[in-house]
């Protein structure tokens, strides 16, 4: 299995399923490659780091339909859409179970004997139904829950073991650490990610930076703990709906490891440093009321009635102006990086876009004509 | 009407009121221009897009008074001075009414019949006012609150069927939109935005910006509904008062619409991310006790009480040093784009224009006197 | 006293203790130089403006130890190790007090008569404790309180007098301030800090910056009132713990001045825009409930039970795994400056680093164990 690039022409080898021919327009940062693409492509694109950006356009050649993706390598924009045959109905698979209802997609984490802790497989089976879940146009809101009594675990311990071991072996190559970790730090910045980094990203730790990118409302109906990378799954939703038994605890600092699961970039912007601090350096549980409290999470229901107001919460958006909700999440994760004048100017380039969906224009003739509007997110 | 320039020499021609000749220093990005600047002219700038920087200085050629103003195409940065003839006393306009009491400036949004929407004409007679506020050196603090029962009721709905059907007449030669919009927000960024979005840039959407670089205090007296681009008026103003009777939507969702208004930047940093999107998702109203409870408004009042309130608050602060305020105002505004350690060397050089202040002055000589200091607001 | 410099050989003459040779590896932004390095020479360093980063190294050279330092001109992160035989134990000074407890550097700001102003002496003390605890390895967490009834009062005001002096002699030279400061800001902008802000940085505005750069845990245990750059100096530590009688206020308008001290850059990210001008434009004080309330502080005590309940946290914090918790420190001080993505990926390169420590492995074992782990901080 290797990647093949050059000027012009070039294969992709798959040894899955299919094998893949792609042709590069321009070389740099940004390109486009027609290809047929295949759940196992896609699966090997993300293990080679190439990372495709928006949806596929499809192509009809000489009979055959292709795909059009535009694609960056070394960026971390994930866009690869599933196989339909494959992929959007209803499925219980090891780790997870996906239910399909007017729009709503909800995804339970399943693995009873980890209590639905991430590890790799759960990581990739939720990886290809959130591709499914974007490229699906009938699939307009995701909810993400955990089986009773746990939402997630965090990540499995007994693999840490493994890891240390191998750690152990290339160590002695390695510089030694300072007692003082920033200038470590700072020196690896600017260098690309080591090997490591790269390859680890792309499984577990990358599923909250997937959720976050996804291009529709998402909601975490948080059930229960939500520990360590668990905490990080509901933080990468949009929403957070949660029940009086739902718990969240940071919990990496009691493995001596830091939050890998983006809650450095999260947490200071819902609940502040202090409170922060507070969780990281401690790993202590936070209960569902502190948690409403702190604006962590939205709404708090009894036990019993969460799953059920989440649902009906997440109907409620999938009969709505969905692709309007879009542009407002991408105009919201941008605006974090600009000025409020470049905020406000973003938007009006939203807008515009906005302007030229059938929703808008069915919402002004249902109000001109008082009546209710029918939205078809798009 | 229009807009000649040339290496050296230029005429800017205005219809309304008087010729206008503007010369260039330097061409590029900033430069300075000499002209009479009127108000007919400050409103053709903003039409064509030249934003003013800075206060006008007033220079004496030849016994004809002109200004200096630094001036600069494409920003957002509006500083444009009302004709102090025309701007400055207490007066009652169609769509908005101003009233001036020690310092205090009262602008209350006054048009039963939308319930003081936000319209084109609103706008124009609020940007007026913001730029008298701004240059006129005896008005230090804004009060910002609407005619019961509501505060602003949002952009006007019935003007959205025109926009429509000007849309739909342009939309042959346009590009298909995508199921999914990131793509078509990429592709957009880094272009200039388009002619539509700059056109539109200046009048309804434009306000909250204009509000938010305000160098002076700004309060919101939210006296009733908060509605869509009403929300957004209330973020900009620097600190919000409630009446127990204020509500706050994003309503946009509901006609298919982005928050054109700031609010995708403004409510991420005020009330966090889960909130944020709540509101925007669905457009649900937002009581004053929850605006409070989330540090969206500052204080709740009685209806009765609140505006009083308001107004005494407004009074204590302009009767403050509000040379430094503005300065902090800047500093705050800044300090999202930085690092900070980068804001605390901003603030040390903000501290040396404080330090050379009349009122800071008085300040300690008044500590050092035992006596209450009088600010001048210089 | 004077900086040498050149290609090759530098010779950094210390009035105070000892000569001490330097040697520049590289001549631009980041270099390494080899000395002999001494309390009075750090002290030295700070006043040129020259900093140093990261842990100095050891090196034996013919029988004397020398250090090797990372350092820069002109960036702000100060790195200076204290002469360990001169720092590390308890003490009792002028200003403040240091008692070491397995792990806890407790210090207490402590001078009656200004209710513990921060000037310029006790800046210099603090900076130096500062400098001991990072470099100490025994010592893990800070815990900075006041002596009661106060935290800390802000600056003092006295002082204030002379400055204005002194700046009414330079004035003359200088251009004249607007009535409107920001076209006066960004005129700055770009500059270089001018040499009085870049001599008083270092000094009492340099403290919250130093302390935020503290590569250990620190903690806030805010006994009475933190004013001004009291509450500065609350604001830079990572968490805050606040007995019943901890008031908060941002006093500097009431002396016609600007926060001077950071909390133009904090407060926003933990109170949100409306609370934060609420305080900056009036001065007005904060109970320490209403500072729960916001976020500001994480646990409100009794005043009789607040400092051992501060103590014991940090005990805890102590006995866990402080290398990871420097690390976490680092990402989220570095992920306010970027996106999402770039977050997460910064995260699996600390990561990297903590699989390396000594702490994740015995947390791993002694998980597999089914016992407590004894984490040393390394």
């Amino acid at each position: 299995m290797g990647l093949l690039s050059g000027p012009e022409g070039c294969v992709l080898s798959c040894s899955m399923l299919s094998p893949v021919r792609a042709r590069w327009k321009t070389p740099p940062m940004r390109s486009y490659a027609a290809f047929e693409i295949s759940p196992a492509l896609m699966c090997y694109l993300g293990q080679v780091g190439v990372s495709v950006v928006g949806r596929p356009r499809r192509v009809n050649r000489g009979g055959v339909e292709v795909r059009h993706v535009r694609w960056t390598a070394g960026r971390t924009l994930h866009r690869m859409p599933s196989d339909p045959t494959l992929r959007g109905g209803n499925a219980t698979s090891e780790f997870i179970e996906v239910r399909r209802d007017d729009g709503v997609v909800l995804i339970t984490l399943d693995h009873a004997s980890t209590r639905n802790a991430l590890g790799t497989e759960m990581a990739a089976e939720l990886y290809a139904e959130l591709e499914a879940f974007e490229s699906n146009d009938l699939d307009r809101v995701l909810v993400l829950t955990g089986r009773d009594p746990s939402f997630c675990s965090g990540a499995n311990i007994r693999r840490f073991d493994e890891t240390i071991g191998r750690i152990e072996q290339e160590e002695g190559a390695r510089a030694e650490r300072q007692p003082l970790p920033w200038g470590d730090m700072e020196a690896r910045l600017g260098q690309r990610a080591s090997e490591k980094a790269e390859a680890g990203f792309g499984s577990v730790s990358n599923v909250p930076l997937r959720i976050s990118e996804v291009q529709k409302p998402t909601i975490a109906a948080v059930n229960g703990h939500a520990i360590g990378v668990g905490l990080g799954l509901a933080l990468s939703c949009d929403i957070r709906i949660a029940s009086e038994k739902a718990e969240f605890a940071e919990a990496f600092v009691r493995m001596g490891l830091v939050p890998g699961d983006g809650s450095c970039w999260q947490l200071p912007r819902l609940i502040g440093l202090s409170n922060t601090y507070y969780m990281q350096y401690t790993g202590d549980r936070l209960s569902a009321d502190e948690a409403y409290r702190m604006g962590l999470v939205s709404r708090v229901h009894p036990h019993e009635e969460m799953l059920s107001a989440a649902m009906e919460f997440a109907g409620r958006l999938a009969s709505g102006a969905t692709y309007s909700m879009s542009l407002t999440k991408y105009l919201v994760q941008r605006s974090f990086d600009m000025g409020f004048g470049d905020s406000l100017r973003l938007a009006q380039t939203a807008q515009e876009l906005a302007r030229r969906s059938d929703d808008h224009k069915e919402a002004v003739r249902a109000f001109l004509d008082k009546r209710r509007p029918e939205f078809k997110g798009r």
